[in-house]
């Protein structure tokens, strides 16, 4: 790729996009901001009618970067899921990613800077909801010129902004792809999340969320803890077994079997990139989600979503989203007269299979999108 | 109960038992240990013959008191099990518990002092495995006059002690009865238990070993990885589902739930009784213990076993020591020709299963034991 240098540093500066949303941007359980910056990538080109657009919602960690491209040909974290004849084919769609309201890939979050004091937010941050997520994203979308979506797709925490998304604009959502995802959470799942936030709450370096350099101690915990509850036991027995390691030293009660390297190289990436209180934001936002506040009850709240087709895939190895919280969703889709396909794959790899499982999730969504008769 | 006053107290200072180990006791794994105090409890009569001994094996954090007595009336960690007319009948069994070495209630272990040097162990203590573990409960048991076990009876660590005993000393166990546990731990398992030790590790009041004050908030995540881990998502479900609770004040990301507030609970009263470096030492035993290391394989390992009958239990709930585990058990120990019964119990509880589920527990354990040919 030849490229005139003067010309890759203007578009490296535009690059990833950022929709500036004006406030103040009242947040659902209070508190506003006075100004939002929503960061997003872009893949395919959007119809004259603006009718083709399709929009990923991310799972807790990742950012806009769902897929590679000229400006950063780094892989995406969805990257043979996005692309010219994939599921979410290019050639067909426009593709959009958003970085997560609350995150901290470039969105506006907890480390940004509040415009009033000239200091982080931290935890002046107002509390922050799937609800609130949904809304800078929909913003977000509209920026582009884009009334509705062709579809809307959430995997994990993403389907519950989906979820949130579409409960809240009815009118906005073609057809809904829901994967590995809930409606609410149950108390297992609330507990993980809750060691989660723990073991970074407990480290001395969050420092109530006013930390210099970051509670790395507890960001790795959090995130091998993260990782035991997204992956299954055969997979890792099949994986790691029992195997030995000498690469970390011999530090007591330190790293001794190949899986505890695995999580450490893992957790060890992991705090490079992600905000400690990012994280305890969307975390916590995850387990206050209840889609049945839209209604009188789960039923009455997913029966506003209007969407013409509805997708619904779990996996039957995950432990953290169970695939009986996506069954509990289609069963509710199906008694209010949506049109809802209900799909539970096997798969080794539990709440992670979409992520790596393309196999098994490439010809499924790509089919199911693939049938829309859009243009 | 009417008791002389000056007598009780004489009994009390007898309470619980110590045997006193002659040492050097040789560690497996090297290092040794000057002398050895095993503190155990027991229950019924030890017959003439001293043939109807049961030996019960704790898992990680009971003590000896697996069962009330004039003693010490507390219920006991195993309550409902033991007594007369339960399954272990103490009208027809001498039934032991032993806290095992390593542990911290009363047995030698890193809390203990080192004779040698006036301080505590801490991280002195030698590497502790299950079969130093086992040997020091087998010198307790032959303290007591008892060659032979009529039953040796050990759940999850426990049944790895157990699995160790039987291996080590194959002429001393008449039935064996292993329960939710297994020959040797897989990745997830250890990596549960790597996340655990390092929750105490990153603890600044860990001070590698030598605290002064414990380390409270390490120990406390600790535990609570460990609940998350031993009961399931169903269970859970169904006793804490989303429901809110605010009597734990309202800091920043902390308790809102009431499955937050059951872990904060247990783990409060987990860590005013259990010494941190303990729990270091036999979770790290378990990871490393390898049934096949006493043979060329798994199978030749467990063919050294002679005991008369085995029973092998599991939970299908049980994602800590996965059913799997003991069906690989069953199968070898069916290969190689032994007596083995395996039964998989349904059960809401997984792997404390053993310890709440009585109605399943209770009629299987006891009845096996009531088959027994022995006097």
């Amino acid at each position: 790729m030849q490229r005139n240098a003067a010309l890759r540093v203007e578009i490296e500066a535009e690059f990833p996009s950022v929709a500036r949303i004006p406030g103040p941007f009242a947040m659902r359980r209070g508190g506003e901001l006075p100004e939002l910056e929503m960061v997003y990538e872009t893949w395919g080109t959007l119809s004259a009618r603006a009718d083709n657009a399709i929009l990923v919602m991310t799972g807790l960690s990742p950012s806009a970067h769902a897929r590679s491209s000229d400006d950063d040909p780094r892989p995406g974290w969805w990257e043979q899921m996005i692309g010219p004849g994939r599921a979410l084919d290019t050639d067909r769609f426009f593709v959009i990613c958003v970085n997560h309201l609350g995150s901290c890939f470039g969105s506006t979050g907890p480390s940004s800077i509040d415009p009033r004091s000239g200091e982080p937010y931290n935890l002046r941050f107002p509390e922050l909801t799937m609800e609130d997520m949904a809304r800078a994203a929909r913003e977000t979308v509209r920026s582009l010129g884009i009334e509705r979506l062709a579809a809307l797709v959430g995997p994990s925490m993403g389907g519950m902004v989906a979820l949130a998304y579409a409960v809240t604009f009815p009118g906005e959502v073609r057809d809904l792809v829901l994967i590995s995802t809930a409606g609410r959470l149950d108390a297992r799942t609330i507990a993980i999340h809750s060691l989660q936030r723990e073991a970074i709450r407990v480290d001395p370096a969050w420092a109530n969320g006013d930390y210099v350099d970051p509670p790395t101690a507890g960001m790795k915990l959090a995130r091998k803890i993260g990782m035991s509850s997204y992956r299954t036991a055969a997979e890792w027995a099949e994986r790691f077994g029992r195997q030995r390691t000498d690469r970390w030293g011999n530090a007591p009660f330190g790293i001794e079997f190949e899986i505890e390297s695995y999580l450490e190289a893992v957790a060890r990436k992991f705090v490079e990139q992600f905000d400690a209180n990012s994280y305890l934001y969307l975390s916590r936002a995850m387990d206050l989600f209840d889609v049945a506040e839209h209604g009188n009850c789960l039923f009455t709240g997913l029966a506003r979503i209007d969407a013409a087709r509805i997708l619904i895939v779990g996996v039957e190895s995950d432990t953290l989203f169970p695939i009986e919280k996506q069954r509990t969703l289609a069963d509710a889709f199906g008694r209010a007269g949506k049109n809802v396909r209900f799909v539970a794959l096997p798969s080794l790899q539990g709440h992670d299979a979409f992520l790596v499982d393309m196999p098994r999730f490439q010809p499924l969504i790509g089919g199911f999108l693939a049938e829309q008769g859009v243009h």
